[in-house]
């Protein structure tokens, strides 16, 4: 219950566990203490930005169904805490999808990143904008979208699909809020940020923020020619992040791409793009029956297209072997640090050839720790196009 | 524990089911009577053959991890319960074999299997044989293999694998009770078969209990020179078949096998026929980046040539895409009979192209329902090459 008043044993439980892992932050009674007078005075309290950062860290170790864990102390954490009016939050998340690396270089960026270091786009780096928390009781800011780039998904009075049909409801959602997209397969979404003085408004990402790839293919010519691309930093922007009891509403986040979310699911998915049947007859495959493989084929081939074209982009990207091998790596170095890793199986295994990545052949730890990343019904609602969820 | 009486509620609970699903059989309450006495009388109760036939089936439709229910009604059930010696249960396995339509034709086969159809070899039928339940306390026979048919594996003196790593410790122990194998990539193992009074025996399968195809493929022409080949019929012999606080220790069961068991994990895992390397090399795929997906690509290629050949020799095989959409009107079918499907989704979603699959994009309701199979763990042991699990 995000209107309930802060936890004191869940601030404790995450205050102990942030300074066990920081000794650099000392001793954490004198903290405890203050924290725990806090919470009886106010009903809540306030992280440290040091706090803040591992609390977003440790979020991301703990996300059972994320398979790039292996990275999670190399977190960007942007505190945003201050911002307020929609306008700030619209700029705040152009600067994050641009410290993200998916567009312009890190010098131009600001000072929160870290060092202004010369990097070439697409150099993806994991980054969290934490905005304010929630206060017990009292409306807080959202963003409607699901993920700060998506493609906007129409359907023609002929009845024909065109972009993502994903977002068709998220679309017409946009739609019934004065936006117009172009109609066409990868029309971005405007950014739909709700605040409680401002109620809803949208913004249009600039092309700044917003890095993309075509997608052809090594061999195939008629590959580039169906017009296929995909954005570089998939950055999920609806999902609650709890820390020691703090919920933050808005804590948008991302990593890179690992392929098979963009060749195996969103371009491939029968109420996705559906690129299967159409590549398959691109390719001569036999279609006539299931046992030919052509759609096991085709969707290699989807694959393959975005990998080769992503790092013929230089944008940051990763197959699912390696990332795969990447999280056999965190199993072992969270096992040495004696720190289980809950994980859920069948979000873990790569939805192509499972079986042969060594994430298949085991089993996990299921648990919900905390801090962690959690997605409300409303969130969920809104970014289903429900204009009325709260 | 299978050593304890019967629990009457088990009982109960079965029976009822059963009587309700059969209304041929008439009213449950005499049945009922009859059974609680009996229990009461000797810690245990005997089940009618139709009783048995039922429960098999019951036990077919509640097994979680397969994705091949959709027929369960048409599970052949051969009542093997009178049967004691080794030599008996052995000829009653290579009856099974040859009624799952692994072998030689069904005219040949006796008469539970249903009328002599005159059936070319390949078309498999599921099966299962039901050997003498435990008695409570008592010792029971057993067979150690867990499948019916399996492949030897060896380590050569230089430290090279032959044969199916998977039974390494399994052929040592054949060998340490006088078995020899021929020391090649596809030696059918013996069958193990132990009883109270005449300890293990090892038999050799006939050929004409084991039905075979050699793998090629439809384009690549040296894909039939590495010599692979696969038996037809799966046939777990290890799983104790539970039915109304009954406990069948012997009673092997056999479905067709979905093409990606053999294609994606007997010939592809790296701990067993390991092929995706070799294939690779032979399809000249550039192996020098993961992002290749040359792995991927092998793979395809390996399970489209397990399909194409088993097609080819006449044997019944289906691929996981057809499959998985028998597995979806299956679920439908069971809703519109008003009962839940227990369903494991990590088993259920093939190794390849999981997300290619309608099986793949839902949740399921997880719940062990009786009557099921389970592996014990001495099953578990002696399949593993452990002689003195018990
Ligand atoms: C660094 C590169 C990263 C990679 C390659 C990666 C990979 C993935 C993949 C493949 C999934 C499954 C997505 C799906 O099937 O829809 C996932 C889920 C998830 N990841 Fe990561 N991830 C990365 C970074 C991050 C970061 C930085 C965070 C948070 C700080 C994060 C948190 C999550 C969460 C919460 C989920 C579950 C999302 C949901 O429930 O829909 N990941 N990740
Ligand atoms: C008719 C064709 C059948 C097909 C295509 C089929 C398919 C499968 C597949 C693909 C698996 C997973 C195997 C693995 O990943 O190791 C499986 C598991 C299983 N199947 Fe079936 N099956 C069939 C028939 C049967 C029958 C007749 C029974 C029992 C009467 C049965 C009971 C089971 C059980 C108990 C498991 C789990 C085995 C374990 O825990 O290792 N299946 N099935």
């Amino acid at each position: 219950d995000p209107a309930a008043p802060v936890d004191p044993a869940e601030a404790d439980d995450f205050l102990r566990a942030c300074y066990a892992e920081n000794p650099r932050l000392g001793p954490v009674e004198p903290r405890l203490a203050i924290v725990r007078a806090q919470i009886a005075a106010t009903g809540t309290y306030v992280h440290t930005p040091e706090e803040l950062g591992h609390g977003a860290k440790m979020a991301w170790r703990n996300s059972s169904r994320c398979i790039g864990r292996l990275y999670w102390r190399s977190l960007v954490v942007l505190d945003r805490r201050r911002a307020r009016t929609a306008e700030e939050i619209f700029s705040l998340l152009v600067r994050h999808l641009q410290v993200a690396g998916g567009a312009a270089p890190m010098s131009r960026l600001d000072a929160t990143a870290g060092p202004p270091v010369e990097r070439p786009p697409g150099t993806i780096r994991p980054v969290i904008s934490v905005f304010a928390p929630a206060v017990p009781g009292r409306p807080h800011a959202s963003v409607w979208n699901d993920q700060l780039v998506r493609y906007a998904g129409y359907v023609t009075e002929q009845g024909r699909r065109i972009g993502d049909p994903r977002n068709l409801a998220f679309t017409r959602a946009m739609e019934a809020l004065g936006w117009k997209g172009k109609g066409e397969a990868f029309d971005i979404l405007p950014l739909a940020i709700e605040t409680p003085h401002e109620g809803v408004q949208l913004f249009d990402l600039p092309e700044r923020a917003v890095l993309e790839v075509p997608v052809a293919h090594p061999e195939y010519g008629w590959f580039a020619e169906l017009g296929i691309r995909w954005h570089a930093v998939p950055a999920i922007s609806n999902m609650r992040l709890s820390i020691g009891g703090i919920n933050y509403p808005l804590a948008p986040f991302n990593g890179w791409y690992m392929g098979t979310e963009i060749g195996s699911r969103n371009l491939a998915d029968a109420d996705r793009y559906d690129l299967v049947p159409l590549v398959a007859r691109l390719m001569r495959l036999d279609t006539t029956s299931e046992s030919t493989l052509w759609r096991d084929r085709a969707l290699v081939e989807i694959n393959r297209a975005v990998l080769w074209s992503f790092e013929r982009a230089g944008v940051k990207i990763s197959d699912h072997h390696t990332e795969s091998a990447r999280f056999m790596a965190h199993l072992r170095n969270e096992e040495k640090a004696g720190r289980q890793v809950p994980a859920d199986w069948s979000w873990i295994v790569p939805p192509l050839s499972g079986g042969a990545t060594p994430v298949f052949h085991r089993y996990y730890h299921e648990a919900d720790l905390k801090p962690n990343f959690y997605l409300d019904a409303p969130a969920r609602a809104r970014a289903a196009g429900c204009p009325v969820a709260h």
